[in-house]
């Protein structure tokens, strides 16, 4: 949107939450007018205006680019309670940057966190769809299989069966319309390959995966995740984030041993860029939507720096155009009624 | 023991399941070989008498080394369930082992896997500590915090608080007495670092932690592992296993990058090694004690060579010298009775 809030024919307008994300309006304000200069989107650049205009001044024609600054008081951090966020400070970028799309003047909203706090946004400000209790997210975080879909990666603890069964219909349809995959192998992670092995969960999951349309294919375990045995992987969100926090720090560990082994050599640095885009998927290529919601909002990664937040905002018009928010109603019901639960 | 079954002075006898393991005798009896030639060891070489001795054939001396043949019949192999191997084939390898010891003639025994039917031998044959059901698995798996020990590795599913209580008991017994940790920091693995984040077990459990005398330090995630965190970590078993089985292959995914990246330069098989060192913790070195069982038991990685597996040997013997299932039973009695469940 122009700075009289129109939005120029052609351009998807995106809500960013300029404040979020460990680092703020120094890299979302880069990142917008990154994107916005890409002549598809126009931003509505939600937060303190003061900090942004300051912002914005430190770039030669930011202000003839499709960005209008929208007014927000405070921010979310990631050691807030969302569920209380939301009542003691609604007026926090990322509430408002939800409203934004609710009220229709932005087809998505772009955040880099608080996670919880996003997925609290989209949540109570899009509503969850019908049976859905809390948005979810899931996407590729181990690097070395780029078009494996795992979920959940921490939004829903103590799942149920059920609540598994829809992250394999939202996997697979993520799978299919954002990663292109055919015919989505999806797996159960467990902690043997054979069917019975696993804990309560997994067991019961079976029963119903086996019974869908779903090209179900059994128990993976976390040995064959960097190694693309499936296209979607479910389990719980205490495991997904297990999986998402163990790969980032491994990765971070493994890329200083690069550099303590060999230095600043052209051979080291290319080693480390690979091993960190590998293990810090998320980081280094930006965000995914967090599924079961009535909206579009993708989150990204707290220490995303302004070209992985630009991607993340491409990615939310990508998931924009695909109509992938109406699809996911349609997949969830489908699955649901293939199985007896 | 020596070929009539006498165990000469000073040396401790130790059974080890020969045909256990990726491998069986083409690794475990050059390991029987490595340890009995320190001279303070006296092997009981459990499998099949004619591969054991075809394989001991090959190697000059091993005559006149502490190192007794002792037969069995048959071999767990991991895809198979523990407890049906147990009642259908009483005489394999692994049981036998566990039978040495128990009849008196061992003082430990140490199995390359099955790690099922290795933790169901020593439940059934050896029993198990007042209140526990089942062995559980401990150590460190993460090389890049070489004194962290994690707890449950996969032996217990679905684990109840008074079992994460007995885990952190037994971990933090582990660390002080094996790993020479003097007042050990035990924290519970969660999605987060303020109390009251993670799944209804890490609450329930955080609620029994705070009250008993361990040096309770509350809630780790999964991005600190890496980075020594905490001495001891407590979680359930599923979580565990994944944790294990994520770093090793995320380290075989590593090394693979290496290896491509850098050739056969002395930099990379450098690094290569210490990357799979630190990843393959198991693998590298041996294997460590199961948990909670009246008896000694040391199980290692399925795919371990001799040296790793001589290893394990000696961890056996260390177990048995600082008494460490006499004091893992008092460990156990003293928390309990500190915490009100």
């Amino acid at each position: 949107m122009t700075n009289d809030g129109s939005i120029p024919a052609g351009m998807m307008p995106v809500a960013l939450d300029a404040m979020g994300g460990d680092f703020g309006p120094s890299e979302t304000v880069p990142a917008a007018i990154k994107a916005a200069s890409t002549g598809s989107v126009a931003i509505a650049l939600v937060g303190d205006p003061a900090q942004l205009q300051a912002e914005l001044d430190k770039h030669d024609g930011a202000a003839r680019l499709p960005i209008q600054v929208v007014p927000s008081e405070g921010v979310v951090t990631e050691d807030e309670h969302p569920a209380l966020a939301f009542r003691s400070k609604p007026k926090a970028s990322v509430f408002v940057a939800a409203g934004v799309v609710k009220a229709g003047k932005a087809k998505a909203f772009v955040s880099m966190g608080s996670t919880g706090a996003s997925i609290a946004a989209a949540t109570v400000v899009f509503g969850t769809m019908d049976g859905v209790e809390r948005g979810a997210l899931g996407g590729p975080i181990v690097g070395f299989s780029p078009n494996m879909v795992i979920i959940d990666l921490g939004t829903n603890m103590d799942s149920r069966p059920q609540q598994l069964l829809d992250f394999a219909a939202l996997g697979g349809l993520m799978s299919r319309l954002v990663y292109r995959s055919d015919n989505p192998r999806v797996a159960l992670l467990s902690v043997g390959a054979e069917e019975g092995k696993g804990n309560r969960l997994v067991r019961e999951t079976t029963e119903l995966l086996k019974t869908s349309s779903l090209n179900f294919i059994g128990n993976v375990e976390a040995n064959d995740l960097p190694f693309g045995k499936a296209e979607v992987v479910i389990c719980d969100g205490f495991v997904g984030n297990v999986i998402l926090k163990l790969t980032e720090a491994l990765g971070d560990a493994v890329v200083s041993e690069i550099k303590s082994a060999l230095g600043d050599s052209p051979e080291g640095q290319g080693l480390a860029r690979t091993i960190f885009e590998k293990m810090n998927t998320l980081k280094a290529f930006g965000g995914g939507p967090i599924l079961g919601v009535n909206g579009v909002a993708v989150v990204g990664h707290g220490r995303a720096r302004a070209s992985s937040i630009a991607s993340a905002i491409s990615t939310a018009k990508h998931v924009v155009e695909i109509g992938f928010v109406e699809a996911s109603a349609k997949e969830l019901a489908k699955v649901r009624a293939e199985v007896e639960i």
